[in-house]
Order: structure tokens, then sequence, then C-alpha cells
């Protein structure tokens, strides 16, 4: 299968992306990339390694964080992103893209040059967390949509639980909609009219309000949000996590030879630990609701996450979850 | 001066109450309290320990958790809370609440029995967090108000910075507004809204949008956000320390001989962590906008964070928070 590849998108591009191509191309056998941006050289990053199963589309400019998105998918028609939109839009062999570039400009382009799923108002962010108890979340919208409206979170919720069966293969998602408490009354306006739609809705498995405090407990499988509180809870999750780290770092720096030597000690068990909690090294987030895989890869990826990125992708094309989605959405529609 | 606590709210309840009295009146030598609740229990617990300085208010009810906040301020007249607020209400010598109750009770009733300051439209719970560099940061609103407009986040605003100033002694507190990014531009509807009022407020240091990510950093002093956001991130930041740590102790228990015994030679620096991480140890949630100041302490609180309570009730009065308030409130109101 083909998947594109945005090689001129994200901090550490092209180098980076390329070397996590080239992983990608070992792990997945049955995997073959196109890779956009300056093709001379994409070339030489990939001479050498792997080059049968790549394919390169030239793309002279690149889109940053600085560009307005809507702007710079209208207007940077020769960019590395655009041209990836285009290709997979206009290629029926390939079946997903994955870009590390500016957030906002990936999810613009997916709407508009890829196009939505039929039904579906509006895509959403999906970023996949892991649990302390070892499995994996999903929180839906991160931030594509900071203004939404409850029939949205409802989409949300049955485009996250496909996801959680097609790809995850969790048989039933446990569907949890985030507010202020776990009571059915808690929540603002929007949380209580998605409470009484989540609650309507057969095609999912809908358990309820939840705490923010909750998400990476393994309780639940499929957190809802709007995009705004969604992209709150996930970085204050990031944030706090980096914050410990650089504390106990502090901790042993100011705690004498014995706090270093407990921490020589403790290494592999912290090294475990900050992997457990980096979500990169599992891929992207999704971006769900489009006719086709998109993920969005971390800004500062490197290629173990490209590769995992690459890696979802297929799985998610394997898992068909483009078609799940459809047969959740309510027929009426 | 006189505070007034709610014997028998919170989980520890009317023990840990009790003992949370008796290290304030040690460490306070100009604090005296009025303690409500079933009065020969408290008394018993009480027995030989700086009595002098406790009064005690009769209460036979008790507010739960389970109690709906607006009905059982209503009815349970002869309740330990609403005994403490009409106590602070009516008595002109008494300074301040603490209360470790149902969060609801105790903010509809500080609301509805002692009243707002006058131009306040809605008070604000607002709980002070250690930041990574050693110093704390204010978060205004985390829930009394899930649906809030942006004149009530501006007035947020003012009174946060006025905590800072008055009782951490800030001198020019950083406000920022919590948004999914940090450029003048990112928001929902409601932040860009805010952020115009912000950007025009001359009593206040406002210095932009910020990420959730950064709540932590040491960056800001006092972070504005509604109160459905600014539940989510708070709790997100809660619930991730403890996800931190339990998945440190499952490393460790799984590590072997040289993970338990780095756990011993860094236990000093990871007690010290979770202190630090831990900002009931530094008291309650004030609860800003109120004619007097209210402490809502947590629900688990020990007698330790009681005391800490008492003293930010105390600070709070000697910084005279409510005068500080009412001068930054814009004059035309």
């Amino acid at each position: 299968m083909k998947i594109v590849v945005d090689g001129f998108g994200g901090d550490n591009a092209p180098e980076a992306i390329v070397e996590g191509v080239v992983k990608a191309l070992k792990d997945y056998s049955d995997v073959e990339i196109v890779l956009t941006g300056h093709e001379d050289k994409l070339k030489e990053l990939m001479a050498g390694r792997e080059e049968g199963r790549v394919e390169y589309i030239d793309a002279s400019e690149i889109i940053t964080n600085d560009d307005v998105p809507t702007e710079a998918i209208r207007a940077k028609k020769d960019s590395s992103l655009v041209k990836a939109l285009d290709y997979l839009k206009q290629n029926e062999e390939c079946v997903g893209l994955v870009s590390a570039g500016s957030t906002g400009a990936v999810l613009t382009g997916a709407t508009v040059r890829v196009g939505r799923i039929r039904g579906i108002t509006r895509p959403a962010l999906c970023p996949i967390l892991p649990t302390i108890t070892g499995g994996k979340v999903l929180l839906i919208d991160c931030g594509a949509n900071v203004d939404s409206k409850a029939p949205m979170l409802l989409q949300f919720a049955i485009m996250g639980a496909s996801y959680a069966k097609a790809v995850l293969g969790v048989e039933n998602p446990r569907v949890a909609l985030l507010s202020n408490g776990t009571e059915d009354k808690k929540g603002n306006e929007l949380v209580h009219e998605t409470f009484a739609l989540l609650k309507e809705c057969e095609s999912i498995n809908f358990v309820g309000n939840m705490e923010a405090r909750e998400i990476l407990s393994g309780d639940y499988d499929v957190v809802v949000s709007d995009g705004f509180a969604g992209n709150v809870a996930l970085k204050s999750c990031e944030g706090t996590a980096v914050s410990v780290f650089k504390l106990l770092k502090k901790g042993i720096m100011n705690g004498g030879l014995r706090a270093k030597l407990g921490y020589i000690f403790l290494k592999p068990v912290l090294k475990g630990l900050k992997k457990n909690l980096d979500y990169s090294e599992s891929g992207g987030a999704a971006f769900l609701g489009v006719i086709k895989p998109v993920i969005k890869s971390h800004g500062s990826s490197e290629a173990k996450s490209i590769c995992a990125s690459i890696g979802q992708v297929r799985d998610m094309h394997i898992g068909n979850i483009v078609e799940h989605i459809k047969e959740g959405l309510p027929k009426s529609e």
C-alpha cells in the first residue's frame, strides 16, 4: 500500500522524516512511500537505502508555523504539504498521509483539499495516549474545533469509538464525556446537550461523564470533548509530566551523592516511565472524519515517531476505519 | 482575629479539622477559632488543647457531596456549613471562613448567604498551585462558573491579580489567558472576546494568551479561564501527577533489587517532589468575590492542610484582599 509523507513538515525535517521513512520501509514490507518536498535533497538523504519503494513529488515551498493555515493552503500550491494532500486525493492507490508540519495547515488542508466523510460536519483531532494500566485512551477533539456544538461532539464520539474498535481492536469501547464531575448533571451547557445525545446513541457504549483527573486511568477508551477543553486537557497532561521530570532532575542535582546514586540505580525505571508517558512513540494524532487516514505527527517528531505514524496509517487502512465511521453514523443523515 | 471553621465538612471531619485548628492556634497567636458542628463531639476532640481560644456553634446537620448544593443550603439550616456561613455574615469581628465540605455547597452558600462584593457578577474559585521554579500560580476560575461570559473573565483576572499582589506580595503579577496557543488570534469565541477586554484593562498586567502546557512553568502569576476549562486544566494536572507516581511505584515494584535500592537512595528527593506538587499543603482554593475571605479546603484535607487554609484566610485578611479587589474593578461599575 502507498502512503504519502510530507517530507518537509516539522522541526526536524527533512532528515528525521527520511530516517522515519527508511525505518518504516524496513518494518512494514507491504508499504510503499511517496515523499514530497525538494526532490534533490530527499534523494540525497535516501541514497542507497530502500530506494526501490520510494517515489518523489517535487515541491519547492514549505508551510511553517508562522504561516496562516487557510492562506498558506491556498497560496503555497507548491508546498510539500499541499502536494502531499493533492496526491492523496487524486491517487486511489494512496491510502493515507503523514505530516509533522503545522497542525492548523494539516487540518485545514486535509478538510478542504482531501475532503470530509459524507455526513461528518467537522473532522476532529484525536491523539492516542498511554494509560497507567498499559492500555490506550483516545482524546477527541484536541483542538481542531474550538467552538463545537453538541451534534459535532456526538460525531466525535462515533469516530473515536470506530478507531478504538477498528484500529486498536477494543471490542466495546467505553466512551466518556469530559466534564467537571462524574454526575449526570455536571457540566456546562454544551456538556448537558451532548450528554443527552450520547445517551440516546445506540451505536456507542456511553458510560457517562468523567473528570479530567481520570483521563489516563485506564477506565475509559474514548474521551469526548470540544476542541478547546480537549486541547487544555492534553497540554495540561503533557505539561505536568514534563514538570515532574524537571523537578525530579532538579531534586537529583541538588540531592548530593545519595540522590545521584539513587538516580543511577533507578535509571532504567525512570527511562521506562518517560517512554511510557511519551505518546509520540506510538505515532501521531489521527485526524478523523477525512475520507482517507491522515496522521498529524508531533512537530518535534524524530524518526521513531514518523515511523510509528506511518504504521498508524497502515493500521487505519487495514482496519478500514473510514467504513467503520460511516457505519457508525446515524442512518438518517 | 476570629476565623470560623466548618467542623463537619470533608472526608476526614471532624478529627482532621480539629487537629488542623489546634495546629493553627499554635502557629498563629493572633487567631481565634469558631468551630461549627456537633458541639459535644468537637469539645471532646479539643479537650485540653488551646481551648481558651475556641468557641463552638452547635449544628446537628451535615451537608455531604450527595446533597444538591442549592437545596442543601436552603433546607439544612442547622448544618455545620450554613451555621458557619451565617456566623461569618452576622459577626463583624469574624474575618473569614474555612470549609473542606462539598465544593458546590460552599460556593453556593458563600454567594447567597454571605454575599458578593458590589460589582462582582460571579465569585470564582481560585486554587494556588506550586510552579516548577518554586513560585506560585493562581488558576481562576476552576469550576464555580462553567458557563462564563467575557466580562466575568475580566473580573476573574482582576480578582486573581489582587490576590497575587495583596496576599502573595507579587509586585506586578503577570496575568495570562488560558487558550489553545500563545498567538493573539488563538482561542475560542470566549477567549477572543476576553482577550480584547483584558488588553484594554489598565489595572492589570496582561501578558497575552498561553497554553495549558505552561501553567506550572513559573512564567505566569495568574492564569485566567472559564470555570469549565479551568477545572479540566486543574484536574488534568492533578491526574497526571498522580499517574506519574503510580507508574513510578509500579516500575520500582517490578524493577528488582536494583530499582528498590535506587528508590531507597532517592526517597528524600521523591518525597520532596511529591510535597512540591501537592498544593493542598499550602492551603485551599480561595473563593474570590465574596465580601469576606472564604477558603475551600480539599475534601480529603488532613490537619496540615486545614491549618494552612486558616493561615491563608489570615493572610487574606491582613492583605486586605477584599479592598484590593474593589479598587481593581473598573470605576464605571
